[in-house]
């Protein structure tokens, strides 16, 4: 099975004018193709090509799927980019096929990248999720403040913190997904672990403090550590 | 905290060749230098260096810690490897970081590799042995034919073969784990799944089916899953 991304009407569908052009250069297909078309939103479409141009290929719809392998809970996590690259972009495929609904780039005070490369970034959660056969693909939003995201408004989700920082209380993550939340925002550190500060302002901001184990985690190990056992309490 | 391989006797220990060599010429390490050093097995001893030649840094031991962090469980993993080294070796440093005892290299029906570099991946799990700061070094076995392997003597492990044929019986991974078994043994497969014929041999060996939930995953992903799910529930 081969997915593309799309557009999908009542009737038909089209893919995307790259997907076009990867459908018809690169794959060289034909028109009387099937493929599948997802609208990134939850739709899946199977196809058969009726019509190949330059720019558009469109096809009539066979079989539609709405709400495909829907999730039970939406899980955001907000991450401080580690420094090198290649370790973030591994978590990024693997949360993606594990299941993740939005994810958030941090600058925090201990954080050493202050930039990112977000359609690069868009590109590898878009490739993970036609590769994994999924119809939800995951928002990304850009590099934000520690503190200008900590005060947007996420009111009906779990809102948690893991850190370090043996002297301020913590629970465990079990704990929190123990409670069944639909919706989870999970903030993920940088090497240096949050500062002090940040720690207080988040708690200020109704942050709930958790640990992930024992150990003290790399960035990215703590991250797919937050979304295996998101998915393996709650999936 | 800088750990290093080597030796630890009763009042001293020494670093190996390779670490040795490390200490003195990369980091420029001094007589009098406090460091850690880990015989893999479960040994931790801080040391003050007291001599260094080109071949073997020595030190009296200042604090030692046995059984350091040692888990209440054993994990042995045995996987075929991935066409892409990058993946494979990315879920060793993975497992090494959350905690896995043993990896085996399985050439399956389907094994698309055939061949791995067992020096660059032991080198890959040191170094994450090191950075993570762990007192036991994962046990690697080169390459074995699933044939052979299916035979050996694990009579005292908890065995499982982890496939995606949903027309044979299979328990989730949770429902052995709630059983709290000491050791564990799974087998993860290539892309195109273990054969039919492997999944058959495996049942009369004791092997017992098991998934990894609703989804197929890659075989990096479905290990690491494996790795996760065990630390979670028996860590």
């Amino acid at each position: 099975m081969k997915l593309f991304f799309g557009e999908i009407f009542e009737n038909s569908a089209i893919l995307n004018e790259e997907e076009s052009h990867h459908f018809a250069k690169v794959l060289r297909g034909k028109e009387g193709d099937l493929v599948h078309v997802t609208n990134g939103k939850g739709k899946i479409a199977e196809i058969e090509v009726n019509s190949i141009s330059k720019k558009v290929v469109e096809g009539k719809i066979i079989d539609l799927k709405t709400e495909f392998e829907k999730k039970n809970y939406y899980l955001h996590i907000a991450i401080a980019p580690t420094k090198t690259m290649e370790r973030l972009e591994f978590f990024l495929e693997k949360a993606t096929e594990i299941g993740i609904d939005e994810i958030t780039f941090l600058q925090t005070y201990h954080s050493e990248r202050k930039n990112i490369k977000i359609e690069r970034i868009e590109k590898i959660v878009q490739s993970a999720t036609k590769q994994s056969l999924k119809a939800y693909l995951p928002k990304i939003n850009d590099l934000i403040k520690f503190n200008e995201f900590i005060k947007l408004n996420f009111s009906d989700f779990e809102k948690c913190i893991a850190h370090c920082e043996t002297d301020i209380e913590r629970v465990p993550l079990k704990n929190i997904l123990d409670k069944k939340p639909k919706k989870i925002l999970i903030l993920i550190g940088p090497e240096g672990d949050f500062s002090k500060d940040e720690i207080k302002t988040s708690e200020s901001n109704n942050f709930l403090g958790i640990s992930l184990g024992q150990q003290r985690f790399r960035t990215e190990t703590a991250a797919l550590q937050a979304v295996f056992g998101t998915d393996w309490e709650l999936g």
